[in-house]
């Protein structure tokens, strides 16, 4: 098959139309570990809040790899040399960053994958795939692990202003609805540069780098962090610790077999095996939402009742509090429900119980990002003069929650 | 709880902000039976082809009844009469006029609840739920049945210019990206009227009535009949038949109990129970994906060969073509597939197939299209004069389809 | 100066950013006869009826070039041969295509420049800029005026789908609100091609370009000949007949230097001089308005009120026929208003009239919009198979109109 | 004529449809004072860095009061009583707020109308319809002063948070391209309240009034400030403040009437007379432009040499610096362009100039934006716990220019 016959457009409704640019390219999409992508939501439980977010990161990955097509055009005409193999890695990269992340990778990691961060599953994937191409992927490997020589390359791929970003705010407010978050990525990238080797944004460009900050911090505490899809995907953690209890125990807990497999294991970075892998990669959404809506009719207490919770929209009270939720507030809550109900004080824990969440829009200690004057100056954004308000963005704010059946409410 | 509590608003990027608008309809949309529809996607395998497209028909109804909101207002407005309760059986009878559709629906009709129409469907749930609202949904079951007296609110609910159709165009071109199916429906709306008992468009809104139509038919051909989609929702089709044929031969494919439940019987709308009703409720697109991820691995090659084709959309080829395909063509490529592989004639039915599709842009056996003119006369809109091309519209097209294994190709 | 500091982008809200493509370009948009487009309103009195409608042939022009980029890199993407001149060229030409528009260009071509056609002006101007720039505009006069041997470069100046009506849709559309207009010229350029020098749509874009003719012929009837845009443009075209007659009689028609110059002379295609030119060169809408703004205080009866009806906003009544109006019918209301009021029969005519407006959605006498089919064999849209309605927009429509004062409706 | 006939929809590229709720508000509209507003953009010499920015004072007025409308609606439905006759005096206000303002203002108020500012004259057009429509402005002209009792009346039609600026921002983010300041107006309503009289935005509204006020700098810095549009003022201003030099000197300067009879006169508040406002009522954008394309004509060097800048849009250089520029550099490039030309001190005084601009994000001494909990309690915005940026955003930013003839430079 030619080169030529495997050349396609894809419709974006946000960017029009997207093309794949060549055939290492395509082969990569088409591969059953890319494609497992469309099968996985990009903002996990927010539709329950949010009724159009329900694109992929299938999408996202493809929207990601156009916006870096953009950048490569950009930053060629302003005389960055970038060659064919680099613009290729580049692509590449930025296509599999996110490979590695398994259905509602939030609510998993903390549950069915604990102890494997989705970066290094993604690098594993990575790795499986440069085999199968026959290390075509060796440079983008390089630079996603940020080990190749040119800076910019990494900061492209990963940064406080990266392409993902560029590419997640602008889709996720598109899906939502959240018309704030709509950040200007073609402007950002148009003003794209680089100056000794750094990833710099060129000084007229500092109002849109604000207003990329501001919107992406908007987005946290008004989708990403929205109290329902908070709480859903709190109580999505709880089902899946509780299943793993279960299984771990012995107990049957029908579901696939897949998901079964990771119910049935403890895994940790190093012993994850290339079956491990294998078995992650036939996960998706579909096999959370099958199992829950199965463990609706399961005898165990506490997996019926957040089951059912989440598939009928029916879910914990949440408070949002400025000030943590002490121990003994939720003790009493617990007490409070056990003397209501016949549960256990085990199964309580399931049912109340309190933490945190943590934004910080701009963060200091990773690396800046840079603002370039006329004369190629480079300074973190932050120290440049009138953006006094850049400063106040690095502070992270931190928000408490509680949950707890609404029965607890009514008395 | 008091009313006020309950009124919401969503957020929709097609119309911004959705409100609904009391308190019965807000129980409705949060029962279980509506809730589903969150887990159904509207343009069933379309994203194979749009990656967009995963949009709900839970958001698709809520649209509906935000359009069916606006015509209210704009038919009181013209001094048509509606009464509170006509309303309220209005914006019901739209938010479930398709909650008797399962998940792919097209694909599920012709496999595992053939013999049920969605309509039929549909109408089950609604009397389910009227049990449920101690016969609040009265009205809206009798407008759905169109016996309700007033012809004008029947035809909002299912005409050739019903607000289903205003609604879904529009969706399905914003999420799939495909901008030409982007009707005016906001406008249409402004231009609906009432004369004598009939629904109908005001003169100067005679191209935009054409203009919906030629969107329409560019959405068929273009999105909904796109032979990627096409063959995906045929080989889906395929998939359940086989598994339905096995299951009923006794031998198990496993997945999810309801699907399992489906895969056992034979339904006929006579004999459908509350039970069978009970299991649909619980079907969703996550049984169907999870079932045939689990397929894949099955050891009859049918199900596992037509699993793995959709899941890694690795799809057969497909050919549209203008006349009929003859038996002996497609018996000759059984055979030729027969002699490539080891496989039996019995099976090679479900590798090569053909059939048709249909389409008609305006139907005149259906309920026409009125355009009433400024002395309040009113007319099929194919009856206006200079708008000879209306008439054209009328012509059904078919096309044809054959679909065989690539491996077919190279030979 | 070097040849990068004048490379520029322009902010466009259709199509993003658009970028000029290099400094021979550069300098012919800095040139006062192209920067003067920034005063001529594409709509003309369109904006009575939609207030957004504001955006300048000058808008138009930089939109139609940046489709016209995206049309060669689509066209070379598929193999056509496009050298860097006769890109270039392609540029140049739909750049300057309607440089020779006058403000209002159909009322003043029917009234103070009637006799020149805005097509030969374009080509005087064009002529122009080639001595300024020393020739370099050979080739993209000679495409302009049809004469460059390779076909379908004339075809994407010139053409029932040519670049011109790819963007003036579209941007009509977008300033307008007229939602329906909003073709997806983007797909269209996509899939164009060139097969035996003739510029060809590939058959999958059949519906498209069908849209594209029914949403051009409802801007037509909804936006370009809207009854209100429509009767603004009669009075104005009547107000400056009345100027005209007024000046040429002798009488002071206050004004500014330019519009005096016109309203003194008849002018004819073959006595054009270059002084007409320059003294055209001066023209834009802000001299039509504040003459006619002036006027409104003017002793003469018609040139006063015709003026004072555009500035408030309180047109003639316009009444739009299937049938023409007959000579007697004219002359009734004419007599009349003449019984009504005090002015004379000369005076009636300007204040009742009648005519004609027509439109064709597509013309069979024009050169035909071909569909390439995958053998690369080339049809006449109209003539592939199942798009009966196409022929039926061959017919061409017309309307007829009569404007009299309000007064006449009263009695 | 009935009521009803006069009930409008008008066509908004941004909001749809927007319909003018009643025949006095119709008769308003269609006043030759507001009609005036139709020939007066929106954002001055902005067109010429943004070429879609033509849009008009009219469509911001009209847009205006649809966002009225949608806030009414919205603070019913939360409980705030508003009687028929206040919600009509806030439509009426808040379409009248910008009456006054002549074409190009900021240039004609400190030039030609030196002295009078425009919401003085906007109260003075108020006071005249209000005679026309005997009285019936009464409470729309309390509420504009700012006298009438309810406090949250006057915060939507004046404040940091009012109507105004929810339809300016995002309608100049659309006509300009510049996607960062579509702020979400829609959404900022919806979260409107008043508590004990004071307009108040809900708890969760809190990011959006920040992304409000951040894209509300970044429109000025990168459109209303933008150095091109700042030079082009610049200019304008001194092309005025030349001609009425001259005009005062006796000097012939060709122009229109009314443009003529503000160059004769030195005009004060005071003495600010019915003949005086008659007279502005008749300036438009019109009056300006083409009065300076017949100066390009003119023997004075100053007024010719400036007027061509603007015209042909080939305009003086500008630099913007951080620190305030001397009189000393000032004065060297003026005797440096004095030798270099032959023109006089008082000349070059046009020529090279130098001046500042300054923006406040939020400005602690006007009235602030309230922010209201659960239990109704109401803090400034800035003092809502984390959010330490907003603080920042009252730091007043002051940029400096310095303008010069290019010729400058390349010596």
């Amino acid at each position: 098959m030619s080169n030529s016959n495997k050349l396609k457009i894809l419709n974006d409704p946000i960017y029009g139309f997207v093309t794949i640019p060549n055939s290492l390219i395509y082969d990569i999409v088409q591969h059953p570990y890319f494609q497992r992508l469309r099968r996985i939501s990009q903002m996990g439980m927010s539709f329950l809040v949010f009724p159009g977010a329900h694109h992929t990161r299938f999408h996202h990955a493809i929207g990601c790899m156009h916006l870096m097509q953009k950048a490569v055009y950009s930053l060629r005409f302003k005389g960055v040399q970038i060659s064919e193999s680099e613009e290729n890695a580049l692509y590449i990269a930025i296509l599999l960053h996110d490979i590695g992340h398994g259905p509602f990778s939030h609510a998993m990691e903390h549950s069915i994958v604990e102890g494997v961060h989705h970066e290094q599953l993604s690098l594993r994937f990575m790795h499986e795939l440069n085999e199968t191409f026959n290390g075509q992927l060796d440079l983008a490997i390089q630079v996603f692990k940020g080990e190749y020589p040119r800076q910019f390359m990494i900061q492209l791929i990963s940064s406080q202003l990266d392409i993902d970003r560029l590419d997640y705010l602008k889709r996720d407010s598109f899906y939502s609805g959240v018309a704030e978050g709509n950040i200007n990525s073609e402007r950002i990238i148009q003003m794209l540069n680089v100056v000794d080797d750094v990833l710099v944004v060129e000084e007229k460009g500092i109002y849109s780098v604000e207003h990329f900050l501001v919107s992406r911090r908007l987005m946290y505490w008004q989708a990403y962090f929205h109290k329902t899809s908070l709480v859903a995907e709190l109580i999505l953690t709880k089902v899946f610790n509780r299943a793993k209890e279960l299984a771990q125990k012995g107990q049957l807990v029908p579901c696939t077999k897949p998901l079964q497999y990771f119910l049935n294991r403890t895994l940790t970075q190093e012993t994850f095996s290339k079956e491990d892998l294998f078995q992650f990669s036939l996960l998706d959404d579909s096999d959370i939402i099958a199992a829950i809506k199965t463990w609706m009719f399961e005898p165990d207490y506490v997996l019926s009742a957040l089951s059912k919770m989440i598939i009928n929209r029916d879910l914990l009270k949440i408070k949002m509090l400025t000030d943590k939720v002490s121990k003994e507030k939720v003790d009493e809550l617990r007490q409070k429900l056990i003397q209501q109900t016949d549960i256990t004080a085990e199964q309580a824990k399931y049912l109340v119980f309190s933490g945190k969440i943590k934004n910080q829009a701009y963060n200091l200690e990773d690396g800046p990002i840079y603002i370039s004057d006329k004369k190629n100056q480079i300074k973190d954004v932050i120290m440049v003069s009138d953006q006094l308000n850049l400063k106040a963005l690095t502070k992270p704010v931190t928000k408490y929650y509680l949950c707890f059946p609404k029965s607890l409410l009514e008395n």
